[in-house]
């Protein structure tokens, strides 16, 4: 049974890096001594030892030691024995990229299928939908596929933001970006605001944190999702 | 000799379609009865159809009939025997892919290099870089490549906005997205405000319209470039 937590980002604003999510996560991960790091996000291009020290600090806190999954020579071993496993947030089409240059998309997958506690902030819960088509990252690298995990059946659009009526800036909302992806695509996105998770667990999804989040499906009129709903209808 | 008019955008805020850069237009294809138009990147997923008329229309006031790509059988020798052309905004992604499924992405970078006048407006504007690597949109589709036409020596990033200092959203700005390209790749990006455009003739690259743009090199600190500044050191 899947055990999964999935935030729209690691850090809220005006607070430290997964600073909110602290309680949470001493409980998620209550049977780990040591958790996995996927540091291959790199946000702002740091490097995975940084990546991986800077997690490590934080989850010190609840007594936890964080592994990077680079320090392992056999990566999809690491993931297999892994009490629980960690991939932080930066860019998703570079964490997509090395996923599959280091084979592991499978192996990760079969092994969040069978239980092993997960927490994804930001790209990191962009790979759990079925595809990474709904990230807002720039594609600095070319990956081999834009398919990911598919551990929950529609994709995520994490840090999600309702269109500002007052912006004279002509780019693209956000809601027009996942209109033009429902035209060539049929599967739901969920627009999560930052603060919100997605807890996935007993064969449930819920919506956790203070905010509402943005249903968006082909052909329908967007729906606002309250928390602590039970998403299990979204197919 | 390349005669290229790249736009940040299509539109102005309180302005109609195209509308700020028609006196542009006038003189930019004045011996041209004709303009083809590329409508593969289709904002908001409208239909090659309806993206054609309305390009047609504002290009009736000034006397020049547009065609539509994707009404000849043979795109390739419609892109050679074009007078003018012109590829529209929308999602860079879906542009990029439909021009490798023509195979016509060759032809258009050598015909342009022969001199035929061109107009970009945002994904328009993208793909005359070294690669679409620096758009903002969503990949929801594949292209078999990020590569692009190389007619200027560095990459766009168009609607090119500074950070919001008084913003809480903690998604990443366009700096911090430019700056984790420069990790994974070396060519210069040049971010063209709204209202801003390139002209590219007689050899020489030139910012046009009011405001500033900003240019982003590896490892060096971004600086601003003023309106009618000459853009051939950017190598």
């Amino acid at each position: 049974m899947k055990n999964l937590l999935l935030a729209s980002t690691s850090t809220l604003f005006g607070s430290s890096y997964l600073e909110y999510l602290l309680p949470k996560l001493k409980s998620h991960f209550k049977n780990c001594k040591t958790v996995l790091f996927i540091p291959y996000a790199r946000p702002s291009g740091i490097s995975y030892d940084e990546y991986t020290q800077k997690t490590a600090s934080v989850f010190a806190k609840i007594n936890i030691v964080i592994k990077g999954i680079h320090q392992y020579e056999n990566p999809a071993q690491a993931i297999q024995n892994a009490e629980g496993i960690f991939t932080g947030g930066g860019n998703t089409f570079l964490l997509v990229k090395q996923l599959y240059h280091e084979k592991i998309m499978t192996t990760l997958k079969e092994t969040l299928e069978k239980g092993t506690p997960y927490l994804g902030t930001s790209a990191g819960s962009n790979i759990a939908g079925l595809s990474m088509q709904t990230t807002n990252d720039m594609p600095i690298v070319y990956p081999p596929s834009f398919k990911t995990l598919g551990l929950i059946p529609f994709n995520l659009n994490v840090h999600f933001i309702d269109a500002d009526s007052q912006s004279t800036h002509m780019g693209e909302s956000r809601e027009t970006r996942i209109n033009e992806f429902h035209h060539f695509n049929n599967f739901p996105v969920l627009g999560l605001k930052e603060g919100s998770w997605l807890e996935i667990k007993d064969g449930k999804i819920i919506l956790k944190g203070k905010l509402s989040a943005k249903l968006f499906q082909k052909n329908r009129i967007p729906v606002e999702i309250k928390p602590n709903s039970e998403l299990s209808f979204i197919q």
